[in-house]
Parts: structure tokens; C-alpha cells; sequence
């Protein structure tokens, strides 16, 4: 079992691997020898290395948990250097520029499946990794009609035994659909954080305080998901921004049936959603 | 000591002035014995009624937490029927229109001081009050050059003792600056619920969640909130669609910069910011 990338979600697959008793030796492939230390450090994986061959010549399984704008290249690097029966699978927040990069690649694309486990934080590293941070949090599955099935079912293994719920998604709906459930918000707390001169922020309470709170995530992480699914993410800003008119011009006219409206469509849409816990 | 209005607000305040025994005996007055009945089983109050001249005509301190389109109608009817000697004051999210109203009594307006304690929750009613929903929260006061300086310091006084950290700002300033720090972000949050397709809320985490936690919020309460604040709130809209305008057309051009910079200034922003305790 080889983890690359061993930041917030690499160390909380390690933690889940292990707590579960699901791999005899967890290998972390890296870039800087410290952050591989401190992985080893708190247990998220048993051996941390440098060297790309070292960390998978002899893996069953590798899941690739890189920024997504590294995902692609590092997919067809790895597949390069592992065993032809290895499956590799990766945690990208995007899909379809991923999806297809790997496919251009033959090898890349008889060993590769696409995932997307929906779980993550504003803090990031593998200090904040905690083995239950997947547990019960949906995985999206992205095969395609090139996908090998025998890789397929390995995937959906491997995601369902440490902890996820998989459905599985053509890759382009995976990145329409979470343009609207994880970037959009994304983008819409950075505004909201923008939006209040510091010297008001005495006067900033709950709503604020939640409504921003992603804004604190890794800027280089989220900027390179929007630049994964640009199109996808400005026709979600798009429709958003729709309904703030909505709301604009009701305030306009006064229209209080109209806000009462739209108030309680938002309350009844919220009200059919199964929040995650809070960790 | 009476409550005017026993939800939310108005219970915890009992429950702080009883916590701190700083009430011989606390009386709500309300319009619905039933909700007067809960809150005394609850220990928000110790005695209710709904009749006016019952609840007031003793009492030293009047507070008036009812929704923010009849408090200015509720205070003046409630300094008709008190003693001179009283001071009333409020817990509207507005103050503007409630104040200039107020002032157009001559009775009301020697004994008033507006208000606004900058805390709340999804949850409304005396069942989810809390002794220290307040407790070290911003407590704006906005009193006007035509507002008594003992009633002021009696206000002042009043909302430290039961927790509140006390500061002063002119009714208009005070509505302009809450548009961003709440009311924006309560639109916000009720359009980002709207963003999502039902049939994908399930692939929704924890920057949904957190983004429309408010948007669980009682209608009636909220839009009531924007129309006594229409027009800064449009302006704040306006902005944050400005805000939204950057990210999109940075998208659109593929700017990293832009986008990393934007992002950068959110985070530096939303880390000045103090948030207080989850309830």
C-alpha cells in the first residue's frame, strides 16, 4: 500500500488503513523528508521515502493525494514504475482534466480509477489527518468506458473498507456537480470574507463566522481545483449570482412574499440535507 | 425587570439575569400564553401575562426582544403604560427605522436606548435559550444626540452586567455596517442553499453545511430584518457581486495571480477575525 502525498487526506487514509488492519506495511512517497518524518512521526504511514521506484516497485495499491494540478502527471508517473497489477486511485477534488490526462497515457489507463472522497478541512498537513475523517463520507467513483472492471471493483473495495460510501459518476457530472456542492461554496466564502472591512469585524458574529470558514483552506490547494473546472465552476457563479438579483431586486420592490419565497425554498433545501459531522 | 417577548433572545437574557442574580423577579409579557407557560417551566421568567399594563407598570428595565417590525410600535405602547422612570430598551438586528420611529414619540424617546446584541442561532424559542448565549458577546448601542445620558448609562449598565461587551455607534452606521456582517451573509447563505439541485445534495460536505447554516433560520424573523435595512443591504449585495465579478472573470481568463491573490486577502481577512463559541 503506497500513499502519495502524505498531507491531510494521505494521513488520514494511512490512519483509517491501519486502525482497520487493512495493510501490513504503509508506504508514504513525498517530495520534502521532513514532512515524510513527521507522517512516520504520528503513524500515518510506516516508511516515508523520496524515491518514486522505492515507494511503489512492490505496491498492491496506490493512491495518489497530491494537489490536483499534479495528479495527472504523477498518475503516469507512478503507473510507469509499478507492477502491470497494481490499481491506482487518487483523491483529486476535480475529474474530468484528470480523467482524460491518464487515459492519453495506455499504461496510466489499464491500472487507473478516478475517486473523490468528499471529506477534507481548512487546516491541512499530516497533523490535522485523523483516522476516522472519511468514515461514512461519500466517495464519488469516476470510471469510464476505458476503465478495466477487474481495477473498478479493486476501487470500490478499497474506498468502501476504509470507511466511504461510493457512488460512481461520469467524470464531467462529477465536476458539474461538485461546481455547484464544494467549489461554488468555496468561492462564496472567500467573497463573504472580503466583504466586511477589518475595522467591522467586531461586529461579525455566527453567520459570518460560518459562512467564511473554508475561506481559511490552503490558497494554492483551491485555487488549482477552480482552474481544474473553470467552466463548470462560472456557470455554477453564474446561477448564483441569478438568485442574489432575485433577492436584490426584491428588496427593491419591497417585495416581502417574494423574500418569504425564496427564504423558505432555501430552508426546505437545507432541511433535506444530511450534514457531515463537525470534527 | 420585564421581557418583552420570550424566544430565543429574550430567554437567554432571563436566563443570564437569573444565572446572575441580577433580577428580583423577571416578567415576560407575550401574546401567546402558551409560549409565556413554556417559558416559565423553563425558568426564562418567572412570572407571564399578556397583558401590557400588567408587565410594565412596575418595572424598572423593559427589554424588548420582539421581532424587529414591531419593536418601534411595542415601545411606544410599552412607555405609555410604564413609570417615568423606566428605561426601555431593545435587541432588534435594525436599528435605524426603530430609532427614528421611536423618536417621533416624545415619551417613548425620553426613556429609550436601541439596541443590539450581535448573537442568535438557527434555532429560535424559549427552548433554546441559553444563560451564556450573550455571554462576552458585542452588544451595540446606538443612542442619538436626543437620547437622554442617564438612560444611556443605564442601557450601558445593563448589557454589561448580563455579559455583553458594550459599544456605541449611530443608528445608521449601525445598520450600514450589520448589512455586511449579518444580513449579507444571511442572504448568502439562503442563495447557496438554493444553488444546489436536490437530487445532489449528497454530494454536499462540510462548506455546504457550514455556508447555509443559517439558512435554517426562521423566514418571518429574517425577512423582516432586510426590509427595515433595504438599502444598505443592496449595497452590500451589490459589492459582493462585484467581489463575485473578480473571481469569475479570473476564472475566465485563467489568472492565477488574481485568483491567489483574491484568495490570499480572503484568508488574511477571515484570520483577523475573532469568531465566537458554537452553541
Amino acid at each position: 500500500m503506497t500513499i502519495v502525498g502524505v498531507g491531510l487526506i494521505g494521513g488520514s487514509i494511512g490512519l483509517a488503513l491501519k486502525s482497520r488492519g487493512l495493510a501490513d506495511r504503509v508506504i508514504g512517497l513525498g517530495r520534502d523528508t521532513e514532512r515524510l518524518d513527521e507522517a512516520k512521526r504520528l503513524g500515518t504511514i510506516d516508511e516515508g521515502t523520496t524515491e518514486l521506484h522505492d515507494a511503489v516497485d512492490q505496491a498492491d495499491i496506490v493512491v495518489v493525494c497530491t494537489p490536483t494540478d499534479r495528479i495527472a502527471d504523477d498518475v503516469r508517473r507512478l503507473a510507469a514504475a509499478s507492477r502491470p497489477e497494481v490499481l491506482i486511485t487518487d483523491a483529486g477534488s476535480t475529474k474530468r482534466r484528470i480523467v482524460d490526462a491518464v487515459e492519453r497515457d495506455d499504461r496510466a489507463r489499464r491500472v487507473f480509477v478516478g475517486a473523490h472522497p468528499l471529506a477534507g478541512s481548512e487546516r491541512r498537513g499530516a497533523a490535522a489527518s485523523r483516522a476516522d475523517l472519511l468514515d461514512g463520507r461519500v466517495c464519488a467513483l469516476t470510471p469510464t468506458n476505458r476503465t478495466p472492471s477487474d481495477r473498478f471493483s479493486r476501487a470500490e473495495s478499497f474506498w468502501s473498507a476504509i470507511g466511504c460510501r461510493t457512488v460512481t459518476l461520469d467524470p464531467d457530472a462529477h465536476d458539474e456537480a461538485l461546481a455547484r456542492t464544494s467549489h461554488l461554496p468555496h468561492v462564496v466564502a472567500a467573497a463573504l470574507a472580503l466583504s466586511i472591512p477589518a475595522e467591522h469585524l467586531s461586529l461579525a458574529a455566527g453567520a459570518y463566522r460560518d459562512g467564511t470558514r473554508v475561506a481559511a483552506s490552503d490558497p494554492d490547494l483551491w485555487v488549482a481545483i477552480f482552474l481544474e473546472n473553470p467552466e463548470h465552476l462560472r456557470s455554477a457563479l453564474e446561477d448564483f449570482q441569478e438568485t442574489l438579483d432575485r433577492f436584490k431586486d426584491a428588496l427593491q420592490r419591497g417585495d416581502r412574499d417574494e423574500l418569504r419565497s425564496l427564504w423558505s425554498d432555501a430552508k426546505a433545501l437545507r432541511g433535506r440535507f444530511d450534514p457531515p459531522p463537525r470534527h
